[in-house]
């Protein structure tokens, strides 16, 4: 089938992170948050800021599923965490509002972080179903397991 | 902060496949994509529907990351393969239309299989970035390493 | 293919700012953005409302991207800054909540400027990808080559 | 303001195309339409998908502003003219119902192409606005720009 064979396809490029890269990251995350005893959603989007790995934990909130993708998301989409994000976003502040934004997919509350590697971003992790505390520190057990392999 | 501490979480439970099973399946099906040169995304949902584990394979296409979680969606929010539910969905056939439904989850082309075990079923697993008899295969792949470890 | 072919389309007519016009402002928008040395999107929209143009700046934000385009339609539907918008929009204002409607494009923090010439408003820029004073710089930077086109 | 700043951000990188790239393919696009005598809407978007530079011919059709934007995801998203996923995609063949997933964003008849060279996709274009042969006619004009430059 020619027009759709394999042997067209273009030669394999990673959009940043690859997937060994973000499994080593999801597998990091998932250790912390075993650690502290919490049930966590761990997301990981390429530089492109689609989803390039995601794990759900055995009896993590299922609502928190779509928050993981898109603090990873937001945490690209603005090269920022979504922790500081937040904070330029509340009532009154400069981006008050952003969070309605993007098709609804922009998260404003800890727990992004952009996975950046020589001032370059490759991509980023996105964890929910702690307190933002707990989310905020699994993810950031993530970065640290990217950042190491530099 | 007890509304919202770990200590008032239930117990973990998983809804159907654990993640330590959905991971094995998608690490088998990566391995049959490799072996048969296709880069490919594979989702896994549990028994509720929802994505339970995911990788995007290096250089797959970005736009096949929604359909092989909408596959694994599908197979399990029907509980047959969606290459059988497509088969009953073309014009004139008796689901026609149903692609439209459930807030366009719906995929009516192979690639999504239910993960079943001893008559009941666990998830399903859906796979998307070749021809559909690829997506099929390497499925079949995932399947396989979910039934061997009953 | 009579129904369909060029013959039988009615006069091409701007509707409001023209393609060169719009290429024009994003040109001065992007000059701008060049000096004070940010990495921005700029959108361009007609005087219905509708993309005109649009460049994404190499590094830029994408999650700006959608934040661009909407500042500029929502300068354009309601014919004032965003920034304007903005200020009656927060918590107790006149009109809170403004930024859930319309499909979720109303944005009401600073960078979307209505083009207007002699009193009438021709389309909108919207920039997005700095600070908000920095957006609205460039915006500014953008209408500046609209007005004195005139 | 430290969280925020241009001082912070990483390296500009591209994600495939650069704009200035992207802008050719732009204008080398337009200028067929016009030889052609057709009003189009020309859109392209990089590695990512997301987004690169868009133009609204004057008088072009409203309604084809997203139909350009969703023929260059489509092209980039399942690296393929969509004129070939589109004969994959009719009812009773291998991809039928795929037009509806993707948040809607699949268009399966022609006008997009993948932006090629050395066998690596950098983003597509996407055009709508007048027959498909006329758009498959202009976005081969953007794509000959692209292939030129390298």
């Amino acid at each position: 089938m020619a027009i759709f064979g394999t042997e067209q396809k273009p030669v394999p490029q990673t959009n940043g992170i690859s997937l060994d890269e973000a499994m080593r990251v999801i597998s990091a995350a998932r250790k912390k948050a075993e650690e502290i005893g919490v049930m966590q959603n761990i997301a990981v989007v390429d530089a492109g800021g689609n989803l390039a790995a995601f794990a759900h934990m055995d009896g993590a909130w299922i609502g928190s599923i779509d928050i993981a993708k898109n603090k990873a998301y937001t945490a690209r989409a603005f090269d920022m965490t979504t922790e500081a994000l937040g904070a330029i976003s509340q009532p009154g502040e400069m981006c008050y509002g952003i969070h309605a934004s993007n098709d609804l997919k922009v998260i404003i509350f800890g727990g992004g972080i952009p996975l950046v590697r020589n001032g370059t971003v490759f991509g980023a992790i996105g964890v929910s179903g702690g307190t933002v505390p707990q989310d905020i520190e699994v993810a950031e057990a993530g970065l640290a397991a990217f950042d190491n392999a530099s």
